[in-house]
């Protein structure tokens, strides 16, 4: 989540490179046509991939693989490329249309394979679709049913735990750039109708534009997609206040099924109690089990805010305060907690010229209707605040302070960066119930000072979720950083927490699912999987799905065996 | 929702019942045994009777069909009950111990398979079962598995469409009235671990015993359990506030699946990203895919709240002033919206003393964390009502006159049906986008009126959600209630709406799944059930379960042909 301006400047990039469709080199394509337009070929290296693939999250490798962020795809990748491409193109009916539909330029399917925001193997996929409606999406599911090819959904390109990574035998990655539009605003219902191409910062800027005092509260990275927001399973700041993305804001869903089906999961009213809650189930599914065209959004009311910042003597002190606020009902958007490495980054190299105490403390976004109302709730927060040992309780006495004391918030990524000149970043989250999180970032200080290296800590405390960002130069701290993820895992896990709080599985966290919910939990995610995409064509390899090759044998085993012949 | 307290005083009754074991009739026992200890028998009257069962809802007999709410079970479904009752005992390691955990009582089996609160076709099970952990009930699917006998779960009872109602050719009623403790309360956490048999209320009611200033909001039927509202995917008046079952107050569920196998959807901590979102698997499946056997519940803190009352000239100038209120931010809690023939109605049979003006009125619960806040929220709540033509605003001075005000509204059932001497009524939900509302009240209100049945309407205004209970006297009468009923939900359809709001899906709505999500989705929960009860033993026949014998033909079509062999 905090490495994603890296993404967002990516994007142009991207765009400007996909624009321009590279034709394959002759002699290969020729050599793909003289092997029979490629699809034995295809399969072929779909088929006879499943050891390298699985190694990818082998527990050997962990700790020890190389960050091959600037290798070119490996060759194998290549193959019938071109002849993919063309093929796609004819598919969608661009053979002599748009040249940007289909791209195979080497430079862009290493941004889709590749990414700055984690330290996951990277693998390229064969060839990148940028469709521009349902029915394009359709005919490229069906296209990849005819020749068992792999689909990667791309979004925003923000995820954290390579979710859009392709399998190592290649895949047709489905860039949603170019499904990017709001369909429909319902202002009076307080609804919207998009593609998931369009980012939630983009959709919030537009309702600004339009002067309809509504928003989307759910606030992961700032390039985040709505479809990615969907399909992670996500949050951010605001959910002590408005909930995850598991929660109501996601009213229904249009989605390409792995059989080529589209459906809608619901319609449009609020509350719906007419069966199965379908629209969950792609939510969190990080594209395994259908691909996201469109989307409505419920949209919450925009309120005054004000922000505070107030230290404390500790993660506990901190913790019970903000438990007490909550519980007081005073209007809260955001209660972060940000422990003193973190403050001291700020004083050091944060965007506002305030200086502050070097301790753990709380930045809070006050919410109220009224300046009476504003004020009440102040009050009792700095009543709250001080009677757990708060001190210096500060609050901004104009919108621009506030936004000036949120901003460095905001700018964690960058100020907790600049604590080691010349430092790369790994950025993690676990979540625990409120209770423990003291002990959790207590015994992670503890493991990270003795690791020598430095990290800084952020935690959506009201909801037990935290971040560290571990700061490392070298191959060698990188094992470390490693070695620190894994232990904090584990902790968050005995303390009946999770292994991801808003960040998803992908390929990073996947590891830990048996653990953290058991084999019969998988099991079932396994048997979800398998009867939607019985190919296992959809984002293979991550959360739960298996690897290309793998069968799905312990899922047949926990059903009992039985046919409708 | 509505009928509730009926089935609540049917409770006690069902528990003297089921508390004393009544053996079968000797000879019957004997001719069962003669014929291979029924399990033939059972298996066979189970596989032969898919055209009674599918005539359950065929159209044909809707708005002709009786209500055979005083006949005895059909002669057939007793057939191996005897037999059955033993070797269930058996399973469950009770053939010398509890007498009251298997009952083939004639009494008790029909309390479970009728019901006074709705008017679909009744049908008794073969056996109840009331077990005591999930142990009794792994050991009570492990039996259903052997013998291919469907399972019934039963919770509080409340449900308004025939949920439990058993398949017609018999089933093992499984009734959580005995798995109804709570058994970890985490305070610190603002959570609680419970069992399914509990009711929400019971719950609030500990807490409030227990000094915990902290209550679980969602509030369907007073009799409701938290196993069937986690099901039935409910909500209540408190929904405006803190949204449905369908949100994240239920954190996660211990399930038995149709294979016998025990899963937990998730850890405790509040928010995960790890995976699909199994939890929410089980929020709506009204018991088709799995046995919930423990919950944990999330809690919210209790705030002050007061009640205030207003007039409108018409239902759109009262959605429209909802509409601002909830914009406001100020804290809302409920926001009901009753009709002109309900304030009749209380004037004539409220429970208090004070008289109504006769029009589309607001009952409003408001929230302030504090004196000042509350004032202020009332404050701006009754400029908005004025604004958009309230009168007569009133707001109660105590709480107990709140109390009383709120009553009123409570008592919505009984007020109604003293409209009608000697009638009996039809309650039903739809949902439809807030502002959709009006326009569906409208033309229901005409519809109920050119049929000549007196009606009340209640509806949870916030969420686009109204309730009708239809009065009738006679057989004729209970006819056009249901013609009502069907053009009801077809016109909440038509307005992008549900079938059902909050009262699930059973076997009264299932004819409309189609229209409404369309065949696609409605085969993608075919195929989910499929695959996690192959042999369709979970609740048959309710949501888009297939009744007995019946084959998924469609849903076999509906994926790609694939076998890992």
């Amino acid at each position: 989540m905090l490495r994603t301006r890296f993404v967002h400047a990516l994007r142009p990039r991207l765009a400007r490179l996909a624009s321009t469709s590279t034709p394959p080199p002759s002699g290969l394509c020729r050599a793909v046509l003289g092997l029979g337009a490629g699809v034995l070929l295809t399969s072929a290296f779909f088929l006879t991939r499943p050891t390298q693939a699985n190694s990818l999250i082998s527990k050997q490798q962990v700790g020890t693989s190389t960050v091959p962020v600037h290798d070119p795809p490996a060759k194998g990748i290549k193959v019938g490329a071109g002849t993919l491409a063309k093929e796609l193109r004819e598919a969608l009916g661009d053979a002599n249309g748009r040249l940007d539909t289909v791209s195979t330029d080497p430079e862009v399917l290493h941004i889709h394979g590749y990414s700055e925001n984690d330290y996951h193997p990277g693998s390229a996929p064969t060839v990148v679709v940028f469709p521009r409606s349902t029915t394009d999406v359709v005919a490229i599911v069906k296209f990849a049913n005819k020749y068992l090819i792999p689909v990667v959904t791309y979004g925003g390109g923000t995820s954290l735990e390579g979710h859009w990574r392709a399998p190592s035998g290649g895949a047709i990655c489905v860039d949603m750039r170019d499904m990017d539009k709001i369909l429909e605003i319902h202002e009076e219902d307080s609804d919207l109708v998009c593609q998931p191409g369009v980012g939630w910062m983009e959709i919030n800027a537009e309702l600004e534009r339009r002067g309809i005092p509504l928003f989307f509260p759910i606030d992961p990275a700032p390039g985040a997609s709505i479809g990615g927001m969907v399909s992670t399973g996500c949050s951010g700041t605001n959910a002590v206040r408005y909930g995850t993305a598991k929660g109501e804001w996601f009213l229904n869903v249009t989605v390409v099924l792995p059989s080529g089906e589209v459906i809608k999961t619901r319609q449009r009213s609020r509350k719906s109690s007419a069966g199965f809650d379908t629209t969950k189930l792609f939510i969190g599914a990080e594209g395994t089990l259908g691909i996201i065209t469109e989307v409505t959004i419920r949209l919450a009311p925009i309120l005054p805010t004000t922000v505070a910042v107030v230290q404390f003597p500790d993660v506990r002190a901190a913790t019970e305060a903000v438990r007490e606020i909550v519980n007081s009902g005073v209007g809260i958007q955001c209660v972060e907690l940000c422990d003193d490495a973190f403050m001291r980054s700020t004083n050091l190299y944060g965007q506002s010229t305030r200086k502050w105490p070097e301790k753990d403390s709380l930045f809070i976004k006050l919410q109220g209707s009224t300046p009476t109302i504003m004020e009440e709730g102040r009050s009792i927060v700095e009543k709250i605040c001080t009677a757990h040992g708060g001190t210096d309780f500060t609050c901004a006495s104009s919108d621009a302070e506030a936004n000036a004391l949120w901003s460095d918030r905001k700018n964690a990524l960058y100020s907790g960066l600049a604590l080691v000149e010349g430092s790369r970043g790994w950025s993690t989250d676990v979540c625990v119930p409120v209770s423990k999180l003291p002990q959790l970032v207590y015994e992670t200080k503890q493991d990270i000072e003795s690791s020598g290296l430095v990290s800084t800590i952020v935690g959506h405390v009201g909801d037990g979720n935290f971040h560290a960002l571990l700061l490392f130069k070298s191959e060698e701290e990188l094992a470390i950083a490693r070695g620190l993820v894994h232990r904090m895992v584990e902790r968050a896990i005995r303390l009946d927490g999770t292994c991801t709080g808003e960040h998803g599985v992908g390929i990073g966290k996947r590891e830990y699912l048996y653990e953290e919910l058991g084999a019969g939990t998988v099991r079932l995610m396994k048997t979800i999987k398998h009867a939607l995409d019985p190919y296992n064509l959809f984002n293979p390899g991550k959360v739960c799905s298996l690897f290309c090759g793998e069968l799905y044998a312990d899922t047949c085993t926990a059903l009992p065996r039985f046919s409708w012949r």
